[in-house]
């Protein structure tokens, strides 16, 4: 007799832990993702800022899944799901399933706006990450020939849009490598041409934080040379400029969007309702209401949790990918699904070197503890030990020589 | 009183020596290069084949022309010289120049096949080198999925023409990748539909080394796994296959092409007479005859070596480098260029693991042995401190553990 075959769509943290957690169930687990690497996306806005190479922070997804014998991989995007006949679509033929996890993560949300999604860039995977860093330093080697002041003050703007975590950890990141780094390259650099600037539309950065640790991050950032504008909406953003709402304008090469993330497309390809940010309403068992063997884990899944929606986070996402392979392995021999109860870890965002805030259920801590804590958790968490040693070289020779070792611009030739 | 101006084509072992050699002289140094980085070129072949990270043997110029207080940089690409007027032509415009160092190196040569030129993979940069990576990992990917076991042994079919040094450290390096890594990675891999095949026109592998060396050589790549082709010459290459001469046809879904180099397209450009393989001709100073101002080191230059051609490698362009800019200061100063004489180190090929050949005057060494050697000397020379500790810690891992931590297909966004 055949094993069921659970297919899981998307090898992040979400989709790997499931996997995992369905190791010694009596089932043929099959991971489906557009790359060949699981990725560590908290760290890569290091990559972006030339501090980190791709190999130390991403993963071929065949090398983690070496230990779990039931499970195989397919490199393929997946462009919808046949619910009725259970097969998920693929740019590489269709794929029957007899049980079906979602687990393709979130995307950059530009609220319909063209300018937005034409003239920024996103950072949510590792080409864009990339890209970022080509541009960066492309734009540094721009602005030493130009002699123009007003358009080497621009080439030499950077502007972050989004004072999450990510664009806050970008902005801080920017701002060091011109600081600490790029000023030493470019020995005429006047640094007083530069300016990173921070624009978020609510009255405060990183709004998921308690006040004493939101004021912390401002405090870091502004020390940092960080210029942020709250309560500031960019209207549209062009080749040359961010165009503010209250028709003020700030000439910019660099505009980097951090200030949206919806579901991945799947979502609406299923037919299935949605929620806020184009998740996937789930039943408290993440299961897709009407279909029982079709469940939604991590930034697709519109679960609730105490009222709220779940946030987009890592924690969320492992925590459920464990829960969901739990519940298949029971439903195979016979049971049924539970429901899932999030356990909050507590969150986290750095500012760079020697400044990060933590909160924690327990604990919140800011500036040096605040980094030395992030640091510790990210080291240990970082996806490989060889990866640890070379992050914690990397680290180091940062940390004391002001040194980004990766500042080069390279593409893959096609 | 403005002082002379040394524009210096190329960042490469050559141009960068050269620029060192002329940190103390009262001169203007502008190196100009279309990366905006240094390539440790032996170990190329490293990140090809998914051992190595870009930035692990690729340093940023401005960082190494730091301690160099009258060398500036530019990224532009050269496009041509006007030996009349002294400029240097480029896509960044015309720079003027009293005294030029050509060294822009060589590029892949082809012979004016056009198939070759269409349906090969070179291996001369850093974008090239991650291209084959990222299409030998399709590759596997790609086979993975293939029931049709003809389309699938062509896919698995990865052929280096070209037994030099670089076609030698390609094919064991590819070889070793399979064997020892990937084979792990595809569970289902049946390793007698995987070919390594490495085709040289000669009767031997290595013709630049001694009898013993080469057939040193040639036994290791054997013992690899690598069929080597002797005496065999490529025809055409197609989407699907390699035809040699004779009508024998190879299917394959891979092949780099390391049989072939001449000069940068930039001699051409100058008008000035070429020799063979495209290299400009020069005075035994070094000098363009006839424009006592315009020097040519490296690949670029054709300098003769007791009645041959000197060889396209490292040494080679060090020396040269240095002794041009130590020519160019005594002229500066109302002196004259010296003859260059070039000191032979020796010569040395790896094969992988264990295996490595190293002639030099004093000592011939194969096998373990040369490996040692081969390590110690590329470690001590890889450029920085810190890249040392990193390709050290990837090098020991890979040692221990058989692993290739960078099997990532990666391409930066545009």
């Amino acid at each position: 007799m055949n094993r069921p075959r659970v297919v899981i769509a998307g090898a992040g943290f979400g989709g790997l832990t499931c996997a995992r957690a369905l190791k010694h169930a009596p089932v043929d687990v099959l991971l489906v993702d557009r790359n060949n690497y699981h990725l560590f996306t908290p760290l890569l806005y290091q990559v972006a800022s030339a501090l980190l190479d791709p190999g130390e922070i991403a993963r071929p997804v065949r090398q983690l899944i070496r230990p779990l014998h039931n499970a195989d991989f397919l490199q393929a995007s997946v462009t919808g799901v046949d619910l009725e006949d259970r097969r998920l679509l693929t740019d590489h033929g269709p794929l029957h399933y007899d049980y079906l996890v979602l687990a393709t993560g979130a995307r950059t949300d530009y609220f319909g706006n063209a300018s937005l999604a034409a003239h920024t860039l996103g950072l949510k995977d590792l080409d864009e990450g990339l890209a970022i860093r080509n541009h960066i330093l492309s734009q540094f080697e721009a602005s030493r020939w130009t002699t123009d002041v007003s358009e080497r003050r621009r080439l030499l703007t950077f502007v972050v849009a989004g004072g999450g975590p990510t664009g806050v950890e970008m902005a801080g990141a920017i701002s060091e490598l011109i600081r600490l780094v790029l000023r030493k390259d470019y020995r005429d650099l006047d640094t007083n041409e530069v300016r990173v600037v921070l624009i978020e539309a609510a009255p405060h950065v990183l709004v998921q934080f308690v006040p004493s640790l939101r004021h912390a991050a401002l405090r870091s950032l502004e020390r940092k040379g960080v210029e942020v504008m709250l309560q500031t909406k960019v209207d549209a953003v062009t080749e040359e400029s961010v165009n503010l709402a209250g028709s003020h304008e700030i000439p910019a090469g660099t505009v980097i969007w951090t200030a949206g993330v919806k579901a991945s497309e799947i979502g609406r390809t299923t037919g299935a309702p949605l929620v806020r940010q184009e998740r996937i309403k789930v039943a408290d068992t993440l299961q897709v209401p009407g279909h029982p063997v079709v469940f939604v884990i991590g930034d697709l899944a519109g679960a609730q949790h105490g009222g709220a929606p779940l946030p987009m986070l890592i924690p969320v996402a492992m925590q459920a990918g464990r829960h969901v392979g739990e519940s298949i392995a029971d439903m195979v021999s016979g049971g049924g699904a539970k429901a899932f109860r999030y356990k909050d870890p507590g969150i986290m965002a750095t500012i760079g070197r020697n400044s990060a805030v933590a909160q924690l259920s327990w604990l919140h801590l800011s500036g040096f503890p605040g980094w030395l804590f992030w640091l510790g958790v990210h080291l240990v968490n970082v996806i490989s030990f060889r990866s640890r040693l070379v992050v914690l070289v990397n680290w180091a020779w940062e940390y004391i020589f002001y040194d980004r070792p990766v500042r080069l611009i390279v593409r893959a030739r096609q």
